[in-house]
């Protein structure tokens, strides 16, 4: 088959592989429906994270079961499913925990860029649609995959609840997607920082009540003058660097709370800072796997349409410029269609 | 009157200073029954916080009111009271939403190695005891004022719940009251990292159902092994260095909670470690006058007994001695008698 590798920085090439075969009895290959880029694909795409070599790229996915190992026993081919980009067993203590990207046997599924995919521990990690889903609601699903996984983890980890008052710094996919799940948990007012007028618009739909596009000091003062001076109940840091961790802590309530669910890079609190804030602060590799069954629920109910995060839909040939699109900011979120 | 006074570090003295006398009309005026020195005390004693100057010292408290301001209306003059050492309206957002160290209106209070103390925000800081003490129980009641409160602090913020794993870093006098405090919230295994013998005989008496001797890496390690590698649901770090800081992140399992309550120096964490740890963080300036009431009645009902972590009692003239001890670790904590 014909697949994403990223060779260095810059260099997206759709090449060669080998097919995805079923390597431990725990596994499942499936043909995949749709996938798309991450946000943090982009980090080695840039240079910023440093790569051991020519990498297979993607883990979103969502699609049909062609294959399992002898021991598979939730999931049989024929069926449409989607997992996380941590397979995990489900039954450990820290799956038991809600932690499921913590699992003590998880493995890092990727390769999804591509029109088949080999997932270990497939009973712990897919989770089947009760049929093969309409075309249109094909991106939603897939969004459940990570990117509406990480941003509802945003909002539970900040503690959202009916009524709360919530800033979501950072306007990518994760941070529109926190802004849905923020409404959805009930928040009554959501504070969405953007400077990119189309993410504006998304956000609003999504729930967005305010947005503010100043940064840094004058950003947390616009917040702090929005909320009577008292600060947001639940922040959601949606970046991961060293400004947006700051900003964050910056507009959060003394006792709020204050998540984070992009990989931090260059991140350093200080401990005293940190102290003086109050704040409670809670993030890591989002459990997606947790909360896909409800995600998937929300979308196949049609209650929600995280599938409008993706503006830019391509062949998966064309794969290279949907980086190109996302690094050069004119996508928000590129979808690949094998 | 005779009062506490930090000159630099090392050098404590007991001098002339003036009667506090009523400022605003918010104050009261309390004459101590009892008072003590604070671990954090040491800080500037060890010349590791700079001072802008001589300073008043203490701001552990209970005792009788003297006098109070035209406003006050919730305490009077003959009642036995007790406060924290920041001074709050309980009317603010913030004291609303439990965070009374991050009041507003908060005034630090200090002063409190005298026999008499100005206390601002009365109505708001002080909770008076049904009645006048008997004696023995006045140790306890002062605890309550910070060490206790601090420690139970610790444990609420860790989310210390029936049947839980709780690990406490640190085996001083908050340690040793955060070992009692998430032994009161239900907590089934309690370990205690501690290295001195008389302290791990309080701490047992106080709940700790195991002691760990080893620090760093053989300290996680072993605390890893006691949980079947699982880590603990609750660590509750009571020191406030980068050394203990990491070790409370090391034991915590992924979902777990770590909180901190001793004022962080020279602590820096790495957003990327914390990221893949996947704790919960919490900590900050004790909110005591939230715990208050609470701690204040299982002290006066001889549930607990908080006092016992007073192992050193000196006449208030002997303050200097009471600083000495503490930083030689001859003392877990000083009460002083005015």
């Amino acid at each position: 088959m014909r697949a994403t590798v990223l060779h260095k920085a810059g260099d997206v090439r759709f090449e060669e592989l080998p097919d995805p075969k079923i390597l431990a009895p725990t596994d499942a290959v499936i043909r995949l429906a749709a996938t798309c880029v991450c946000g943090s694909d982009l980090w080695p795409y840039r240079g910023i994270q440093a790569m051991p070599g020519p990498m297979p790229m993607g883990h979103e996915y969502c699609g049909i079961v062609e294959d399992v190992g002898r021991d598979v026993t939730s999931v049989k081919p024929g069926q449409f499913v989607i997992g996380s980009f941590f397979a995990s067993d489900n039954t450990c203590p820290h799956c038991h925990a809600g932690y499921q990207t913590s699992c003590e046997h998880r493995e890092y599924v990727t390769g999804a860029q591509a029109p088949k995919l080999r997932v270990p521990l497939a009973d712990g990690t897919l989770v089947a649609t009760p049929d093969v889903p309409a075309d249109d609601l094909v991106p939603g699903l897939l969004a459940t995959s990570d990117v509406f996984g990480t941003g509802w983890f945003a909002a539970d980890a900040a503690n959202v609840k009916p009524g709360a008052t919530v800033a979501v710094v950072g306007d990518g996919a994760v941070g529109l997607m926190a802004t849905l799940s923020a409404k959805q948990l009930g928040a009554e007012r959501i504070i969405v920082m953007s400077r990119h007028e189309a993410r504006q618009q998304l956000a609003r739909e999504y729930g967005a009540t305010d947005i503010v596009a100043e940064r840094g000091a004058e950003g947390i003062a616009r917040i702090k003058e929005l909320t009577r001076g008292i600060g947001a109940d639940a922040v959601l840091e949606c970046v991961g660097t060293q400004e947006s961790m700051q900003q964050a802590i910056g507009v959060a309530r003394p006792g709020g709370y204050v998540s984070y669910v992009g990989v931090p890079h260059g991140v350093s609190l200080d401990g005293q800072q940190l102290f003086f804030a109050h704040v409670h602060l809670h993030g890591g590799p989002a459990p997606v796997r947790r909360f896909l069954p409800h995600l998937v629920d929300l979308v196949w109910n049609r209650t929600v349409d995280p599938g409008k995060v993706f503006d830019l839909r391509l062949p998966l040939a064309q794969v290279a410029e949907g980086y190109r699109a996302m690094d050069e900011r004119r996508a928000i979120k590129a979808l690949l269609q094998p």
